[in-house]
């Protein structure tokens, strides 16, 4: 399936801004001749890079603004002062408006999520957004949400998150029933977190276009379990984070080991082709860009300290979405699960209070 | 400081029982020959292996029962088949009647909580006892706590977490005032987690054995920003579960990188003296020993799959806890909180009773 994709992009946002983020799109764009791009941001730092790389410049625009969110900016302030203002936001209201099929922003988190909730406005039927991140994998990669947007979670929103999750795997993997499992912790005795429970009676239940796993642990989500690996925004922040610092970690002593002796360099130097391997696989550019939910349009943070190649794998990640339909797999599935009647929709109801 | 320790061990404990457990003991012995030990358990399987261990077997005794608690059982149900009987009870009753120093035991972690709590009973003042990790960092180690004895906390609790964590990392590392941070999330827009701000506030305001330090994320506990990352059991358990799977998915890259090509082979030969430390940096063996916090006594929980040096890396731990006088640390820090008067103390008393 191919049809022209046009892509509405940050430019200034991100630890490099333009230097990075058009290189990025002009990589995309050889993967994908059929993209189109409009840039926001400021034209004097935009349109030199963009001069060389004359394919891509022949399929984008320009739009100015000199005004650009900072990285360090709190939610309300971004919201305050880069309102209708700012590359972020117009990226985002190009979105809004129907002229591009997905937003892509390295700037901050907080921000971009507030804009979004605000200029896009949540898909109908959907309470809160989630913020799903790709996760290399023992198996290949799987989808973890929520890693941030919000803290603390009904079983209903819980279940919204995972019928977002299902989706966006069918949308980015191509499963028809993509496995999905709730995180909880292994202990027996405090095994009964009473929304997790009932979320996992609901998904086991219901009718949904997903597999149901079960409960899942945290080192089920390295070795690929499940596809989609569901939990509240505190605990899958943790264990976003905790994974990025163990990888780090794991790296570092490797470095400072393989360095130690005349042998072990020798060794590194024979090695490195399969080391840079292992870490690829690590990569936080390869499987850079995640993926905010539940807005009634696309929205893709790309890290934001991320090089042109992981820019270019989080636009890839948005056209996937759009392409694939994303946003009415969503809400097809909204909708099912709305639908349901019964204990299921009285479980739903009855725990939402509860909570 | 050196004084006779006396050791209660159920040695039926873990994947692989006596043939572990006795070896393990047998290495700690060898450290510390100060150390002796009283083994709970089948005689039948303890005996054999003792009397490969002249010298351990000098300093041991074997109290005999036929009774122990499956690796699988619910802590319900190994209270009800193993009270006052098994393996695991009677290490317990030898701590809580003075005739040992602190008990340790492979079994299954709910079981060893659940039996813990009613043998032990909680110390005065304390009302969740915490499972403290102990986690390689980049600095050294740190401590984590709760990874899983209980879920949710007030703030009161939090700080309870604090001033225990704090106390182990006196007895542990012999650090006056060791910094503690609370585990939270870096979304500037959700950063108001109500119990962990109202627990930060009391740290800061309060004048506590230690040196708080604020929030930390995810990837500062492998950073080792502070000595104790103190959190709820939930995310705590999450948190460390996934720095495991992280530590082994690396590894298993590694090992099938290496072994690609020939080239690779020959680099992996030349490096494997460096591989090696890096694997035992990583390895859960070498930081064994979950320490059970809050209780009337010392209980170390070694890792069911440990191999004998895991076990005695286990039994070291509460080797240290009980000649550095953990029980009289976490007391007396605990007492500190309590005495609290003014605004902390309404902290904590509001709070406890909001969340």
């Amino acid at each position: 399936m191919s049809r022209n994709v046009r892509i509405s992009v940050d430019a200034m946002g991100g630890d490099h801004g333009p230097t990075v983020v058009i290189p990025g799109a002009a990589m995309l764009r050889e993967r994908y001749p059929d993209s189109s791009f409009v840039f926001f941001g400021d034209r004097a730092q935009i349109e030199p890079v963009l001069s060389r790389h004359a394919e891509l410049k022949a399929v984008s625009e320009v739009a100015h603004t000199d005004v650009a969110v900072a990285m360090d900016a709190k939610p309300s302030q971004a919201l305050r002062q880069g309102r209708r203002t700012s590359s972020m936001w117009l990226a985002l209201e190009a979105v809004r408006d129907g002229r591009c099929d997905f937003a892509v922003s390295a700037g901050n988190t907080g921000a971009l999520m507030a804009m979004s909730k605000f200029c896009l406005k949540m898909m109908p039927g959907i309470e809160r957004p989630a913020i799903a991140a790709i996760w290399p994998t023992l198996r290949g990669e799987s989808i973890v949400l929520d890693v941030g947007a919000t803290i603390g979670a009904t079983p209903a929103q819980l279940v919204d998150f995972a019928v977002m999750g299902g989706a966006m795997a069918r949308a980015l993997f191509g499963l028809e029933r993509p496995t999905v499992g709730l995180l909880n912790v292994g202990v027996e005795e405090v095994k009964g977190l009473e929304y997790v429970r009932v979320a996992g009676k609901i998904l086991r239940e219901g009718d949904f276009p997903l597999d149901y796993h079960g409960f899942v642990e945290g080192d089920d989500i390295g070795k690929g379990t499940v596809d989609v690996v569901v939990t509240e925004g505190f605990s899958g922040n943790i264990a976003l984070k905790t994974a990025e610092g163990t990888a780090r970690q794991v790296s570092t002593y490797l470095r400072a080991a393989l360095k130690r002796s005349l042998l072990s360099r020798l060794g590194f130097l024979l090695a490195s082709g399969a080391l840079k391997t292992v870490s690829e696989k690590m990569n936080p550019n390869r499987a850079n860009g995640g993926v905010f939910l539940g807005l009634d349009g696309i929205v893709i943070k790309s890290h934001g300290g991320a090089d042109a190649e992981g820019v270019a794998a989080a636009i890839s990640v948005g056209r996937d979405m759009a392409i694939n339909e994303l946003q009415a797999k969503i809400a097809a599935g909204i909708e099912l699960a709305r639908a349901m009647d019964g204990s299921v929709a009285d479980d739903m109801a009855g725990a939402a209070v509860a909570t």
